[in-house]
């Protein structure tokens, strides 16, 4: 019995996704960044890779023929690629080939106006593997340079498709000095990113969001360009509350 | 284009609410909680009392002919009162009998069945406005004794209207000694909620709900009584994926 009344940011991924609502994780920060905006949905699943994510994307996004009953997802991030990147024969990889195809695919679920999904008010950001300090993580293995081959991919895959990348591989990199061990400060087992790393996702998504889709930016400093649904309490019209407490449109 | 895959924990109420998707806020808290079984939909709007609150209600819970096409509520958490315990003349004042009968209002919404809103599926909990630290609090004015008897209130309609009630008014000024000043490990400006005030309101919500509500409880420790929608990834059939990724109940 929830009334659609907000749309939504969505994002879709794997761990790093799901973890985002710790303290200080992405979906936090968004969640707070567009309260009385935008709800945030995650859809991050642990441990998935893209060839599973298809499936998946399948059954989270709306067909066409459904979707005036459903949010809208304004905004709509796709984080994978940490696990795709795990070493052969762990079930886990996904050769780079197909893990490029794979996004591709996902992006064109939403992008191509011959898709049941075609969602063209969705705006996409792909995200980078962050990278893996193999000196921390004990899990599946996992290789250095593969996970940055990985994270090139990904930005091969923007320019094609063209999707802004927030890469949060060299944005990690280059925060740790460029130095493997030092990227313990944003990686709090080698492969999950701490809150000082989330930040930088978030800040890098919030960045693109004020470059190339300002019309979904909910600062301040963007200030008429998204609105709250219902109006602030000090608008409320106390001799006649009901008019001025309807539902508005979030973007002027 | 977001499908309905999961179904809600709904937060209704004013600042303390909308605040909660703080770092360490309930809602955030909730959302860790409760990741990969129900989505938080955070209604909160700052400043907002109980006569405000029903119009909101009226856009923001699903009318049950349209309940079919919308994620059902399956928790529900309703708290006013700090801005309806201001005292007169300010516009967000509400007496206290006018206070008990919006917040009766609000709930039989949901729970009577000749509502247009009526939701059997969705169990409630009320909670009570915290303590106010005048000391601290520089707003529009707030009397200590005043919010203590609209928490009393609400415990009043809880026990009327069969709801269970989260008193945080009584579990916060306990944990600070009884003692209004000592409230303010709890209270950042003596009337919004720190990270340690937060975290006493969820821990209240989720004995709620292993008490009343087992049937929601997310824990480990309740194993069995909620599943994730999307199968563990350890547990996807590698030879033949698809059918491991279809999407599942999350109550057994």
């Amino acid at each position: 019995m929830a009334a659609n009344v907000q749309d939504v940011v969505m994002l879709v991924g794997d761990s790093l996704t799901q973890r985002g609502w710790e303290h200080g994780g992405f979906a936090q920060l968004l969640a707070e960044a567009y309260i009385r905006k935008l709800d945030v949905i995650n859809r991050g699943l642990g441990g998935y890779q893209t060839d599973w994510a298809i499936p998946i994307c399948e059954q989270i996004f709306a067909k066409q023929h459904e979707q005036h009953h459903v949010p809208q997802v304004k905004l709509l991030t796709i984080w994978y690629g940490a696990n795709d990147a795990a070493s052969a024969p762990n079930p886990q990889h996904v050769p780079i080939d197909r893990y490029k195809a794979n996004l591709s695919h996902i992006i064109n679920m939403v992008k191509s106006p011959t898709s049941a999904y075609y969602s063209p008010e969705t705006r996409i950001i792909l995200i980078t593997p962050p990278p893996v300090n193999t000196k921390q993580w004990v899990g599946t293995p996992r290789v250095f340079e593969t996970t940055r081959s990985y994270a090139e991919a990904v930005k091969e895959v923007g320019e094609k498709d063209n999707v802004p990348v927030a890469d949060v591989w060299t944005k990690i990199f280059d925060a740790a000095g460029r130095s493997e061990e030092a990227c313990e400060k944003y990686l709090n087992d080698g492969l999950h990113l701490t809150s000082d790393g989330y930040n930088i996702v978030f800040h890098a998504i919030m960045d693109i969001v004020a470059r190339v889709y300002p019309e979904l930016d909910p600062t301040w400093e963007a200030h008429g360009r998204m609105q709250t649904v219902f109006t602030l309490w000090d608008q409320v019209n106390v001799q006649n509350p009901r008019p001025s407490l309807m539902k508005r449109k979030v973007q002027l």
